[in-house]
């Protein structure tokens, strides 16, 4: 369903952007991320990407997912980025205690074909290493051919202490 | 290239986290959302979605991409964000002047393929009506056999106000 009468999430949600847009300050930033810099990370609710890299309004390209895997539409985003946003620089984000690491994608899977009579040709992407993940994921990014030759960093953030800790 | 000697905005970016990190309380937030809640927008430099939202660390699931597309890999994301992390309502956040609306995915395409000699099966999803475009996403999530019947809200977000505006 979409849009029902209005949950109170929505509503608040909805309160709260007014509030918080009364007190910014009107902004005519270019789409062109100021610091030429994209960054992958997970969808994990306890990471925000602009907290842990101090990253203001313009500064960089945010791509997120489950996981932050360098998926198709990663690659998507980022050709994006760099062809035609000018980002040069690429840091991919994991991070310590990530739910992709807590289940396996072929009982889920199955589950989830039988809960809803549909057998949907849909990997979930679980994966059982994080350094080995995002090792491979850097490795996607690198290789592919529409990514320019840039520097790609592969980093761990740590959710309890906030600290991001360098894998390659 | 993978992490070359270090750039300066490498160097940068670790000296900025650890400064943060060190004034940064340590977190044991579980992984699942503290406001159920799933929000996917683009990855453009000037949309922070927690800024936007007032949203605080461990509040909700954070996907992004160029132009806030249900891809595949986001549909992915959502149903780990519902079915194994309990996420129940849906926010999909385009903004205006996105830089999907300004390129055509043929000329591009054709661009890359010449440039770098491989010809990549890669749509890279523009779009040219950014409303339209908002409620093809919004149907493409509510339509999917794998994802929950929950509240799913389309909005636009103007980039120079910082407004929410509703669209489905």
């Amino acid at each position: 369903m979409t849009t029902p009468a209005g949950t109170s999430e929505y509503e608040r949600i909805l309160s709260d952007n007014r509030r918080i847009a009364a007190s910014l300050e009107r902004s005519d930033l270019p789409a062109t991320p100021r610091r030429k810099l994209a960054v992958l990370a997970c969808m994990d609710a306890r990471v925000s990407v602009e907290e842990m890299l101090g990253l203001e309004r313009g500064d960089a390209h945010v791509l997120r997912n489950a996981g932050g895997l360098a998926s198709d539409d990663a690659i998507r985003s980022l050709v994006v980025s760099q062809h035609l946003l000018g980002t040069a620089e690429v840091l991919v984000i994991g991070h310590t205690g990530c739910g992709m690491l807590a289940f396996r994608d072929e009982d889920v899977r199955r589950d989830l074909s039988g809960r809803t009579g549909a057998d949907v040709d849909l990997p979930l992407g679980a994966f059982s290493d994080l350094e080995a993940n995002i090792r491979s994921q850097v490795d996607r990014i690198t290789t592919h051919p529409w990514i320019r030759d840039v520097p790609v960093h592969g980093l761990i953030y740590e959710t309890d202490t906030g600290r991001l800790r360098e894998v390659v």
